[in-house]
């Protein structure tokens, strides 16, 4: 049976630029096109030439390679013609190699939100589908409200799919635009709309309202359309739209889906997918999603010591997929639950190679065992794990000694009579016999023991010159002010590395300094071996 | 036409308790419990007595009032007699009114990880289930590796089924452990195990390995079953177990199922989920997911400006259910009138009576909204809202002025050349006019602060003796150490109270002292007027 053919549609740059927080430079436009391009996406969309400034600058060129450039905008105004438009001349006048039109199929709204008769909106459509046609590029048409028009008024939402067609559309999409249809209504209602148009002329655009937008796209898939529009990440208005990186893996790997269906992704681009998931956090400069499907550094993590063993008889135990397929890895954690077969695999994905029957390995699972009981946990902070085993194994370096610190902090009235908080911060270091001694004022503690830390480490000075911390977890292990605290710091660089280690003690401050300084331990480190 | 009735089953102090990073204490379990029992909930499976020393304290007692009390465990180990299986004994003797064992539904997995014979794994089924019944307990059973499992051995699979079953279960759970199945799998396997068993007997388990969790849950609904497992916010091993936070909103206010089936969950309850969401996140002590279906802080978030107007003409434009109804609100054009009727009723339960035109109440609004913008978070920390209504109402007494403090901390080698930490604080304080200053150690500078306030706080030293400090959290917002942050203390006291009052500074020992402060305000004021 020859497959039929799945186009994989993104919309980050355009819908994903409405989720909150987010905002696009050109740059990065550039680097998430050149992600997107590289993975066998067939359409991006780029954005709305005419809108903002750098949404114009962006369509001056042609943007991709591969993947056809598909530029955003509305269609006509009521009475106006098209070549009296400005917006829709935008359009025309970008470098786009197709126009994705948005047009309203809830005769509702186009009466309420765009105060104009149904007839008006069907014409400025046909007329907007024409005129794309007419310059040489491939007309679609985004049917916004389509789901809840179609519940409302299945014939008006009918005729705008089908208006669409008979002026030549390549695509028309299905669009769930508040998020609230449940897969079984997707699946039964795209199956009407095959009655005037055709699958693999139909696309499906979910939101994550309900949670099921990758559900929704596959249950239109399964009724008949033939494109899926998402995001990266599933960035998106709201809730987020249909998250790419869920679906593609999806598309591919699972069988009942990948006999049927063929994409336009390689085996060797679903490889760079968790890269991919992964690049495009950095460059919103968010924290990796740990628990996303597929990609996440939690989805092949396994804690239960029962389940563990398992997973080194036979991986399928409880793995769905192979981790490798979407360039994902296993990861035992680390944990009090845990034993020898995780221990072993951590320590190979960090280039120690030990045997089975070790001693040392023995030595290590009693000294995770005992430290966790004081309240460590490995889990969350590898970095922190790999220095106990270096320095277990006689393999790290004492890169640099802390003689003593000292941090205080003084709220008083000052001699303005105004309230002031000072927190200042002395460390004093030795590396190789050489004494260095810095003081700092900081925002607080522990920010003066980081800038007095970093103030002046030798010879290190400049190889700790990217590091950044950029989380600060503390947690108090029994309650109150008086038990164990745990901190964890997610450090980066700018190779693009995080880490994450741990720090725990009675005193807040002494955790923190201990967290602090893995994390400057496990740079020094990472730089010198190449970890 | 007689609704269906959905029962809801919690895991997230089972298989939540698996995510990575996560490790509940007992305090956790019982703040979590309370929060689940309030919401309507049916069962809420809290743990594996005798798998550790927290989870058997916690089943030492009956620990839900309107929910049943699960516990969880490994069905009898094969060539033990129930009697002599230290494990099942450990269930047996919790205070559980309900087991619910896990057992083996896929024959590959019976031999491989348990190494025992197919039949074996029934009996030890059957007799298990036997016992808790025996015991006077409800028995469930989580068919482990269900949908594997059946497509490997369709037959096996549905013996575990119908052993449980014939046992006299009264749940049997089919488990999608390893999250790979995919909706349309999960009807149709669905849909041929009732054959051997009836839906209102049959319950599902899901996981989120491809984004599918919900959906996978709704469609075991649809093909027959009766009960859902799920956890909070959807914690859970790997990527998650399927999220009861999504899954109730759309179980009781989309149509096609609300028609069809009813919950424990009134509308009352539901209009605290966004509360309860996010109330969990703070016990974990991670900051709420923004994109959350229903309860995240953008669900109901327009950011374009079309969007917005055509909101403010007809809020389902995008808006697929009422934010109220789920207790959240439409981020954009923050409503006064929302916003005031939610200050209204956290003042009435705390006996601050106020009319709605009152000007006052504007002004608290305006308050709250500015300070939260500042990184304060009310929604779980109660108490320091009510110390602030009331002090913006003119009704809080000053019981204590803090005219100054001082802490450090210092990490040294002493005279005997071990390497020690010291922390000390000095408070200086005002009461009614009368100065007192003390001084104090303490493991930790925020300890060494609260030994030393409650060192001497003249007339009301007494007041506060019960005042107890149960937990201390800390959270970074914007990352890294130079950022805001906000601390978060739960109190009690001997009368069993409980209250959060918060802190934030850039400075974290500021944040701590606001929040002390704070909490030993909250103490005197409530004695003082018996809140």
């Amino acid at each position: 049976m020859t497959k039929e053919r799945l186009y994989l549609f993104d919309t980050t740059l355009r819908d994903g630029a409405q989720t909150t927080g987010v905002e696009f430079s050109l740059e990065d436009k550039l680097a998430i096109a050149k992600l997107l391009d590289g993975i066998g996406i067939d359409y991006i969309e780029g954005g709305y030439p005419g809108a903002n400034v750098i949404d114009t600058e962006f369509f001056a060129k042609e943007r991709t390679r591969n993947a056809k450039f598909v530029a955003f905008g509305m269609t006509k105004r009521a009475g106006r013609s098209v070549d009296n438009d400005p917006g829709l001349q935008d359009l025309l006048q970008s470098k786009a190699s197709a126009i994705c039109y948005v047009s309203k199929a809830w005769d509702h709204q186009v009466k309420l939100a765009l105060g104009i008769s149904t007839k008006e909106n069907l014409d400025s459509l046909r007329q907007s589908v024409e005129a794309a046609i007419a310059s040489g590029r491939e007309a679609y048409v985004d049917c916004e409200h389509f789901f809840d028009g179609y519940k409302a008024n299945r014939s008006y939402a009918l005729d705008c799919v089908k208006t669409a067609m008979d002026a030549g559309a390549r695509w028309v999409v299905l669009c769930d635009t508040n998020g609230g249809t449940l897969p079984a209504e997707v699946e039964e209602i795209v199956a009407d709309v095959l009655s005037v148009a055709p699958g693999d002329k139909l696309g499906i655009h979910a939101h994550d309202d309900t949670g099921q937008a990758v559900a929704n796209s596959l249950a239109a898939v399964k009724a008949g359309v033939r494109q899926i529009q998402g995001t990266l990440n599933g960035l998106g208005e709201r809730c987020g739209n249909a998250n790419l990186v869920t679906l593609i893996p999806t598309l591919v790997l699972k069988d009942s889906l990948a006999e049927r269906f063929e994409t336009g992704v390689s085996p060797e681009q679903l490889q760079s997918l968790t890269h991919v998931s992964r690049a495009f956090d950095e460059i919103l400069n968010r924290a990796p999603n740990r628990q996303a499907p597929y990609v996440g550094a939690s989805a092949f993590a396994t804690k239960a010591g029962i389940h563990a063993s398992a997973i080194a008889k036979d991986p399928s135990t409880y793995e769905h997929v192979a981790p490798e397929s979407v360039g994902n890895e296993r990861a035992i954690m680390v944990s009090q639950q845990a034993g020898k077969s995780n221990l072993l695999t951590t320590l190979k994905r960090f280039g120690i190679v030990m045997e089975k029957d070790d001693p040392k390995l023995n030595m290590l699972l009693r000294h995770v065992k005992e430290r966790e009981a004081r309240g460590y946990s490995y889990d969350g902070a590898e970095a922190s794990f790999v220095l106990l085993a270096h320095k277990l194994l006689g393999t790290l370096p004492e890169f640099f000694k802390v003689t003593s610190y000292r941090a205080a902090v003084e709220r008083r009235f000052n001699a303005k009579g105004e309230l002031v908080t000072v927190s200042e911060a002395v460390v004093k270091i030795d590396v190789d016999g050489a004494e260095y001694m810095s003081v700092a004022e900081g925002n607080g503690p522990v920010n003066a023991l980081d800038v007095a830390l970093r103030k002046d480490l030798g010879k290190y000075s400049q190889v700790i010159d990217d590091l950044e911390l950029v989380d600060f977890k503390v947690r108090i292990l029994d309650g109150g002010t008086g038990a164990v605290t745990r901190v964890l710091i997610e450090s980066r660089d700018d190779t693009g590395d995080r880490w994450f280690t741990v720090g725990v003690s009675p005193n807040i401050i002494d955790a923190s300094f201990e967290a602090l300084y893995e994390s400057f331990t496990y740079k020094l480190m990472k730089t010198k071996t190449r970890l």
